[in-house]
């Protein structure tokens, strides 16, 4: 008899972005008075960049001429593109790496979904709360989860509570973890971390033999130069990190999928019987047996970012959705809204106003306003009575949700 | 102290075809006589025909577009193409689909690795031997064998040998499998499967409740009409099986990346305390949670192959690559040597002369003819003193090859 995992039955409900999908859908249906706004999801908007498309578009081409065409590439990624990685976005800040240190992937979504595999199910996993729901969902379905209690939490799995009375900076945990899953730029808060206190996260996991999965997929939204891009600015990171980067919210990748993580050689974790194993050599062979490889005309396109011209123009999104998340922050506050984020980050994080509930003010906003964000609570416990809001979307449609939640009745 | 998941340190060392790749480079590298033949890795080399290529451009066109840019799509796939997909490769042989019994997913070799996550880590596997090695090393990884013995099989997994002696057709289990992996057309062995015999596995399937997983990536290169290309062809068998099928083999997508999993509706699983559960939920769920949806213009370009152009383009390579295979097979053939396969599927199945071991034949193939083959015994302990040769060269490459072969000495 085919047995299923059960260790799926635990999960709740589904996951958030498609149930936010859902009570949209079921509004839309019902003849809304306006153009629904979105700012939920954390989805781009604007065009990929010419430099962008002309690279894709090349490459396409290429693949149907007989001297250039590519069947399977390395499943790590083609070295055109690790080596352009490395140089912009790890020497620029001091961090040398090799090439066979990072794994191209078609997403920071699967990397970090499927990066507890190579982990022990009796491993200790710490969150902060809130937190990306893939992080948790995944070990609930690995195993390393109880049941959800009345409160939403997994029996254990220790949640690192963020909120307004903390500064939305998570505690260190006084008992030992093995795997702590950190992201800065933080979705869904906006916070950032500062370089003392990622050293503070280092040193536990030196002390512990801990592993950090640390999530830079927002790292490009820093406008801070003293802000740590990368947790290898950090000296001792290499030994007890890995990293997860993305083309999605930097040079708009959402629909194109291209991603990557960095695994340092020095990175070990251990044996039952104490015995240390390199988790790049683990990780590769995860990688190589179970991956086949991004495609090589988006390999091409994301190697374009990195161009003179596609750094520009990557560049000019950015700022786009920057000065979004301060038009939507301005907004927020002249309206009595206690907001946070949006400054080193795209989301902006806000207090339901009232202490209503994150899916009431959902259901409110998505009703009265036709705008759509995303309900605090989704992303744990320590969520509820927050809201997010994206600045992904286009600058008349941040103006006018704005304009429209001024007359949302709170 | 992090944990590693210690199941990995039962697997034998590298990945095949990794191990292929490592020899051939190290041989390289010593200045060979002659330019280097690689039939050893399934690896199409025609390029892309037009139909794709344009589908592709226009796509990548599009999203740099404001009105065409797409970001998030379904994680399921595009319905443009998963319609077609229902319309082409399933109505045509009687077989009725809905739209939501399709997952479309960036490779069957991550389909088929990742399915085994939603069953139990205690179900009971079986696999022909030889078999695809992504089967059983991610069934290993995950916990569900033992150690490898000497004989080089995993203990508490099922071996199905496939050999000269029963026609390379697997007997059917006595015992109660939980899962089954069926590969038809087969890799390596190039054989096929008659619609009886099928039915006979479904049946046993029904009788035990055992779920087939059921791998068709080579189903295009079926020329005879009364194999089955789809095991939904076989009545019953939407309650026991799910179909992976790919865009690799069939319209040389191994470099750009596209395959689907089909999952009917009536697929069951059960619990411990035997209630069913919906398999195409739990997979949906695994989907939507890992895995972010195939890149917008590779979905297009996967959609081309069923227009009426693409049809024709696909048609003509699958053709190129099977007259191929019968150049290989006459070649071999009149050479003395054994060969199965090769009739219905791009591979060539042969037994080595002299009942060398595979890697024997392949290392003086290598040197003797520059020649890469694939070792049968990487495929499984029944594979050794056999050996495939892949119909996805150039002809004139594979030509030459034949040439060479005639001079070895053996």
């Amino acid at each position: 008899m085919a047995k299923i995992n059960e260790n799926y039955l635990k999960l709740k409900a589904g996951y958030l972005f498609p149930e936010i999908g859902r009570r949209v859908k079921n509004y839309s249906e019902t003849n809304p008075p306006r153009r629904i706004i979105r700012l939920g999801i954390g989805d781009v908007t604007l065009p990929l960049p010419p430099a962008i498309v002309k690279a894709m578009k090349d490459a396409s081409e290429e693949m149907g001429t007989n001297q250039g065409f590519k069947g399977y590439g390395p499943e790590q990624g083609y070295t055109f593109l690790i080596e352009e990685i490395i140089k912009n976005d790890f020497k620029t800040r001091g961090v040398d790496l090799g090439v066979d240190e990072i794994f191209v992937s078609d997403g920071s979504k699967c990397d970090t979904g499927n990066i507890q595999e190579i982990f022990s199910t009796n491993c200790k996993i710490a969150v902060t709360d809130p937190v990306y729901p893939v992080y948790v969902d995944t070990n609930v379905m690995a195993g390393r989860t109880g049941i959800a209690g009345e409160d939403g939490r997994y029996g254990n799995l220790i949640y690192l509570p963020c909120t307004k009375d903390n500064g939305f900076e998570p505690d260190i945990p006084k008992e030992p973890v093995d795997l702590i899953y950190l992201c800065y730029p933080n979705n869904p808060t906006g916070t950032t971390i500062t370089k003392d206190r990622l050293k503070q996260w280092v040193d536990y996991a030196h002390k512990n033999k801990s592993i950090i999965l640390y999530d830079a997929a927002y790292e490009a939204f820093i406008t801070d130069s003293s802000i740590p891009r990368s947790i290898f600015e950090i000296d001792g990171a290499k030994e007890v990190a890995m990293e997860f980067r993305s083309f999605s919210k930097t040079a708009g990748f959402t629909g194109t999928r291209c991603a990557f993580i960095v695994i340092p050689k020095e990175l070990k974790g251990y044996t039952d019987s104490g015995e240390a194993v390199s988790i790049n050599q683990l990780w590769n062979r995860r990688h190589t047996t179970k991956f086949n490889g991004v495609s090589y005309p988006i390999q091409k396109a994301a190697a374009a970012c990195y161009s003179e011209e596609g750094k520009k123009q990557v560049k000019s999104n950015i700022e786009y959705y920057m000065n979004n998340a301060g038009l939507i922050k301005k907004g927020l506050e002249s309206l009595g809204y206690d907001t946070y984020g949006g400054i080193n980050a795209p989301y902006i994080w806000l207090k339901t106003p009232n202490s209503i509930s994150s899916w009431d003010f959902f259901d409110k906003l998505l009703k009265e306003a036709q705008v759509v964000g995303t309900p605090g609570s989704g992303f744990g416990p320590s969520g509820e009575g927050y809201f997010r809001l994206s600045a992904f979307g286009k600058k008349e449609d941040v103006e006018e949700a704005i304009e429209r939640i001024k007359s949302l009745k709170v």
